[in-house]
């Protein structure tokens, strides 16, 4: 039987990927310790998150670091490919078909579209900026579940409205607007504004 | 006395922001559950982070709408300008950089640092992008307490090291790495491969 993760470790999750991914070891192992100081959590809580998984750590020694790096990309369903689709490419949009670690992670941006004529047609990396009506036959042919907006904010929500329609169940929202989505929907937001703004709080203590 | 915000409601107060800023509202009011609908959570969670603040709402009217901006932004120290260096011409720099929304927030960038000589001098939005030579230089000169790296994996630690040197006490981390950092800095990290990694899970359920 499959436990359920709880949502806050599935949050830390990719954390501990990249803090792996990151470590230069010597023997191959890692022990809770290593990982929590690379990721910035207690010990506790790591053993506690890892606990989810099947690896299983050696009291004393650690972990295995390439098996638990399988299975935190197992649990996270990393294994296999998923297709991607960039709305908006804007410096933001062409950041993320530029960036090169994705594909490592098993994400594969397999299209990025624009309405902007001057951007329809140029090269970003490869792939060339399509006109934003071709959403919805690129996100049939390609089975895509994955969409990324990153287009201004007054945009955002009728391509988020596109996106579901077209079967898209997890949305990655660069647009400095909160989405109104249903609930079957997954919803990850960045909003650069909200990080500043949460260390100016932090300038004042 | 100042009560001590907790940490949780700090993080999820520029989200009221951002949601009052988006929503269209009548008559100058705005209900807790208005704001908790904006911002997808709930509404007694939105009255208990807002007790934090100055702004007391009317029962069965709501917050002035106005009002509840103003105590937002003087809780986050949102009422004065923080000038802000980005270090990182390529696009997730220059993203930030043309992004006229931190302006609003009282964030004013005041130059973009970069080592390749092929960025340096060329303009990015108004800003002429500098020699990474220049950064103590710059942040001492403008009284710079927020650092945006925005550079390959490979160099961020670096840059960390030189920002934190010269006296900055926020960062935002873009690079896709976690950096070893004193604990008297304030770190918000963005990386956007972890977030696509929390999607990919949801996708399995």
């Amino acid at each position: 039987m499959k436990v359920r993760i709880p949502d806050a470790t599935v949050a830390r999750l990719p954390r501990y990927l990249r803090c792996l991914t990151d470590m230069s070891y010597t023997d191959g192992t890692c022990s809770s310790e290593d990982l929590a100081n690379a990721a910035g959590v207690n010990s506790a809580q790591v053993r506690k998150d890892l606990s989810f998984l099947e690896a299983q750590g050696t009291r004393g020694v650690g972990y295995d670091h390439e098996d638990l790096r399988d299975q935190i990309r197992k649990a996270l369903g990393l294994t296999t490919i998923h297709p991607v689709v960039v709305i908006g490419a804007g410096n933001m949009g062409s950041a993320l078909a530029n960036y090169k670690g994705f594909a490592t992670w098993g994400f594969e941006i397999v299209a990025i579209l624009d309405v902007d004529e001057k951007r329809i047609g140029t090269s970003s990396d490869g792939l060339i900026v399509e006109p934003l009506g071709r959403l919805e036959e690129i996100v049939a042919e390609e089975g895509v579940k994955i969409g990324v907006i990153a287009t201004p904010r007054s945009a955002a929500q009728s391509v988020s409205d596109r996106l579901t329609a077209s079967g898209v169940k997890s949305i990655l929202n660069l647009a400095p607007t909160i989405l109104k989505i249903n609930e079957d929907v997954s919803v990850r937001r960045v909003d650069l504004s909200t990080e500043l703004g949460i260390l100016a709080f932090h300038l004042q203590s």
